[in-house]
């Protein structure tokens, strides 16, 4: 007996089909909002608690550890960059070194149980810092943060020395750590003069961050900088909880050279997700997929990375390539983001105008964000009467609006502005000046500036000059902190598309982790006793693992002898299909142990002495033969369940049959994930159209689809940690309304 | 009899199978390089002239029709910009005025045909040029530039206005046009301080040609600017073919909107390619090709951006969709360039180094760089003991190549620099230095431009900062021209690669055009009598098309009555295959109108009687039933004529069946082109790996569709002004050596 996985599940047609599969529909009671503490079926956190990193970023008092005034030791360098910064923020500095009296004038503890005061953070300048945490933790220090190299980032033996590191610390049950091998980039000199919302950035490289703090130079606002380097306590998730909870933070950026933990930064962003505060990231590692999809089957089809890629889709994080498009897309989300309410998101209109003062400048922009999917409404016609009260009539207004370059010299200018940002099918207006032409740019941008302040809307410009130190750019756009001011057409379409994504995103988000399973199905007793640790299971065992899921599989009977193959044929229907089962096989098309459209008993009797005959020529142990019901008429497709090392059990979804192979087009979500993103799936799917019938082929059962992916999802979270891969392939979905059948099941247990 | 379209398909194998087809070989004449007033068989030209633009861009005289110096007019701004050229260049100026005796001092002439001395070049700024056309001429003036607006651009009137324009020029035999509709872009201030190759720029709009224009405030070299306007008569691709020949010009950038003429941009593309001049282009139309790719026939499948950037592509034009990207790839490829010697291109070293003062700079340009193609290369060991002479032992140097920083601060910098450039597999060295930090950024930029000095190779940078106001990048980096200095790793890589993918083109560059057909093939004449002006042929017509071009179909024959059918069953041998056959049929599988897999008397007469029954009941006119031979095993593709608005007839080749139409899997390309474009053409398909066998099936005949390819190409080239469309569908490839079958063929005549 199977409960739907989800709520949403539980129309009666699907209730009668469970019914029909020898089940008794139930009621699991889901939805209840996750706390701490609560866990899924696989035992796998709910809820993550978000540190309070106050006291980090602005402590009160300081210890440096190994603090030096030598000149030309590197830790000099460090103590001078601290002092300079507590003097700046207020903040009592005390250096601790077991023999000098003071450094920098400042006088010295002995050791960190010397402190004159209990510090909030200690910087750790000193090699070894383990022997330090159990005195840190006893001195009741609230954070640490360690900036000795030569751990993990440098071998095996680095790895161990951080694992006691990390253990050190989860002991010390108090205090936290952030690195080591990370730097002084929390205390940097941030911009206190800039308004409006802000960046908060995380890094796993100083030298990679750079470029995001520097937008402060450009008049863009940046809240914080977590540089978190190793990780061996505190990691980019703890900073991402932490962050969404700030309401200065406008969006979160993020580079990411390898995640910690999947479930971690899975929780983090569900609570962004729900803050409705944008993470972008940048995560290293796009080529290792193409070196992890070389295997046939399905689990192996998406890689690591394309399953780091789905998880961030999943929660809505922006995952960009470039450090620039980090920047771009950083800053403009920050800038779209209204100040919070209580009230839910309001929808942001999803309508994009482009405004140029050259017909040329303005069809090209709006070629790459079409292409690009951005939407690009035909003004009415009313608006576009109105547009023509400042714009000669042989101009086109309809969408680019080109003004021909004449009207943005004078009073006309700001009107044609207010007049497009008025119109309520127009959420974003962009305005590409490619050719910086003084008399006019300079005007044009002074009239988007104000603009910009006369509406909640996005106003975007693209400064196209390669040089970059013209004063309408310098001074007037980026002078601006509503103007969100681009250099190249592809970083305000990139950056504009995530916008518009993030806030439909943010709208229909519902955090699956409130509506996890969090106590097994009965199916999950059934299927326990069908599994054999280690041991890939028969065709027919995994049939059995199916069912017991209720995923359908064809009527069949495993036989051994070819008269009880002819008995199993009446009794299944013929024609049939009859395949060589056993716990070994895999590719039983390639070797010939599949035999369809099988229509009498001659040819059953024949079929069985030939199976039987190709697996002793293979050497292939038996389990028996199967006589199956032959399943002809749908679109095959594949689902899967394979284990990710960093996101534990994954689901995979895609075209079956030959192309499979050819094409890899499938897609991958990381459990827990609802009907909605099941259904995002098979959007995905470059051959989708295969499911809405081709060719005069009837439309397929994809609610039927859906329900198998979800069904095997349930089990992915149940039995996740046992398999180790699961493949139905093919999975025959039949036209609308009848339903999907499993037509052949491979299972590895863990 | 039909002689093979190329020179290259002259194997025994192919003669044999052309024997078998009825066909006697001949050697058909290709390869002469192609002259002025060659033509093809199709009546195209294979050879455009290069216009003599020297006095178009260094007049030593120009008169000014419609001078002014009356303060507010348009005309005095225009008059004073060319007044000041003139002086800066050394031109001698002539206004041109019915009335005034001068302008800003300048002794007027009151016409063309008074002008004190035979002009190079007329400026003209009167509202109508047309009038003065035929005065220009009789005064022998070389060149002529109209500013006015109001032709082409405004609607069908303009247009045809412009056409009057045009034909008066080309009446004119001597004078040429420039515009109208355009501007005095290339008459601008060039800095003539800058050395190196330089860029030649040619757009369509001055506003979208500005910023590519402002790289010379960045150091970075313009020769030329050629704003064409409407081209009435001059067009980008003259100015392609008059820039390939000039030595200072180290690449081409266009800004294009719309293509005068397929066939001239062509021959333009094919003169810059055989003297290896790059050739980068935006051109605008992408998102026309979404709109026209919705009809289901192969000849739709590519809508026209698609066409266009094929020929692109077979020409080695560099397409990029941004400004910027213009901006950047231009400038690499203008920089790459080396002197010119008769020897053959030396092909370029395609290993890339990357090298950073930080581990995560480097993996992360290594990631994207390597996911974008490009080929980063291990360094062999004894290059790694090299720089670990200098870099310390437990960093990176294997590629990329990490220094940790200190290194770049003293003598070791150069060092390091010199022992990569040095390594035969490396022909570009890549620098990203994300962010900028004085003591070894400063340094690390200087070493850099003076490596670049002592080397062959190409050393790009990458100034990550956002800020860019640095010392460093805009002094030392931009002020070499050398190197070559991106502000994005994406552009970077886009224009690495466009360096790398052209060296290798036009290593291997044979032009098309020197081996096309001149003269029709004995097939023309059998083909010709088959066509049907305005209709579309039955199948059986349309198989005896492609049998006159020696492209194999199945045995068939057509009957008329169920008796016949069953004769032709026993000569084309069970099992067999029934298709109503009529001049008005299309998607015959799903009105129910083929038969498969007949195997008897019997089921032959069932079928005939159905076939008819649904003929009738679906009201289409039969020329009667077809029962051909059953082709089975085999991989289905596609492979079409189609007549493209720009480019002519067009071939195309896809994967068949039901993907056609569920995954638009096609490419296609512009004849002439040769058999190496012809399995580029399957390279390109995603679905490629289906030729090559999947899930234990044997390899298709790819040779035997490489040449079905190339006889459809013929066909195109001799009747694609008299087919609209050409339809394969299914060609059948068998296994490897058995060659490739036409089921099925749809033929519409123009």
């Amino acid at each position: 007996m199977l409960g739907s996985t989800h709520g949403t599940l539980t129309t009666d047609s699907r209730r009668a089909r469970a019914i029909a599969c020898g089940e008794t529909p139930q009621q699991i009671v889901h939805g209840r909002p996750a706390e701490a503490g609560d866990l899924d079926v696989s035992g796998r956190p709910l809820y993550a608690d978000v540190p309070d990193l106050d006291r980090f970023f602005r402590p009160e008092s300081v210890a440096v550890v190994g603090a030096s005034d030598t000149e030309g030791r590197p830790n000099t360098g460090i103590t001078r960059q601290l002092l300079a910064w507590a003097e700046r923020v207020g903040a009592r500095l005390h250096p601790v070194h077991p023999t000098r009296p003071s450094v920098f004038g400042v006088p010295c503890s002995p050791s960190v149980a010397d402190l004159p005061e209990q510090v909030d953070l200690a910087v750790l300048l000193v090699s070894d810092p383990l022997p330090l945490i159990d005195e840190l933790a006893a001195a009741k220090v609230k954070f640490a943060v360690a900036f000795a190299s030569g751990f993990a980032e440098t071998g095996e033996e680095g790895a161990l020395a951080q694992q006691r590191l990390a253990a050190a610390v989860a002991r010390s049950a108090g205090l936290r750590l952030l690195g080591p091998n990370t730097n002084l980039n929390a205390f940097e000199r941030f911009r206190d003069d800039l308004d409006g919302p802000a960046i908060a950035l995380i890094t796993q490289s100083g030298h990679q961050g750079r470029p995001v703090f520097s937008l402060q130079e450009l008049g863009i606002r940046l809240s914080h900088w977590a540089p978190t380097g190793n990780e061996a306590d505190l990691e980019t998730a703890d900073f991402i909880s932490y962050f969404a909870e700030r309401p200065e933070v406008g969006a979160i950026a993020c580079y990411i050279e390898g995640l910690k933990d999947g479930r971690s930064f899975l929780l983090a962003a569900d609570r962004a997700a729900r803050r409705g505060v944008p993470v972008v990231a940048v995560k290293v590692g796009r080529t290792e997929a193409g070196a992890r999809t070389a295997a046939t089957h399905t689990g192996k089809l998406t890689g690591a990375d394309a399953v780091v890629d789905a998880a961030m889709r999943q929660y809505g994080v922006i995952r960009v390539d470039g450090l620039d498009e980090l920047q771009d897309t950083a800053t403009l989300l920050a800038r779209a983001r209204r100040p919070r309410s209580g009230a839910p998101a309001r929808p942001v209109a999803d309508g994009v105008v482009v405004y140029s003062i050259s017909g040329g400048t303005g069809a090209h922009f709006a070629d790459l964000a079409t292409e690009a999917g951005l939407r690009l409404p035909t003004l009415s016609e009313a608006k576009q009467a109105e547009l023509h009260q400042w714009i000669p009539g042989y101009l086109n207004v309809a969408n680019p609006v080109d003004n021909g370059g004449h009207p943005v010299g004078d009073w006309r200018g700001p009107r044609i502005l207010d007049a497009i940002l008025d119109d309520p099918a127009v959420g974003v207006l962009i305005c590409p000046i490619t050719g910086p032409f003084p008399p006019m740019s300079d005007k044009l941008a002074q009239d988007l500036v104000d603009a910009a302040e006369r509406t909640d809307k996005l106003v975007c410009v693209v400064w196209g000059s390669p040089v970059g130190t013209e004063d309408a750019y310098r001074e007037t756009l980026l002078g601006s902190s509503k103007v969100a001011t681009f250099r190249t057409f592809a970083n305000c379409i990139t950056a504009v598309r995530a916008h518009l994504d993030h806030a439909r995103f943010t709208t229909a988000y519902r955090s699956p982790f409130d509506e996890a399973p969090r106590s097994p199905s009965p199916s999950f007793r059934k299927a326990r006793e069908l599994m054999r640790p280690g041991q890939q299971l028969s065709e027919h065992a995994a049939k059995q693992l199916l069912r017991a899921y209720g995923i359908r599989v064809p009527r069949e009977q495993l036989v051994t002898s070819a008269a009880a193959a002819v008995r199993a044929a009446s009794l299944v229907g013929y024609p049939v299909v009859m395949k060589a089962s056993g716990a070994r096989i895999a590719h039983k098309t390639e070797l010939g142990l599949v035999k369809i459209g099988l229509t009498s008993a001659s040819q059953i009797r024949d079929a069985y002495r030939e199976l039987t005959d190709i697996a002793r020529y293979e050497d292939v142990p038996l389990d028996g033969v199967l006589v199956c019901q032959m399943v002809e008429r749908g679109v095959e497709m594949v689902v899967g369940v394979t284990h990710d090392d960093l996101f534990g059990p994954t689901v995979t979804v895609g075209l079956g049959g030959v192309l499979v192979e050819v094409l890899r087009d499938a897609a991958v979500r990381v459990p827990p994930f609802g009907e909605d993103q099941a259904r995002a799936m098979l959007a995905e799917l470059r051959g989708r159209a295969l499911l809405d019938g081709v060719r005069g082929a009837p439309p397929a059962d994809v609610d039927a689809l859906v329900e198998v992916v979800l069904r095997v999802q349930r089990m992915a979270l149940e039995l996740g940690d046992e398999i180790a891969e699961l493949d139905i392939n093919p999975l025959m979905v039949l036209p609308r309304g009848q339903g999907a059948v499993a037509l052949d099941a491979l299972a590895v247990c863990r």
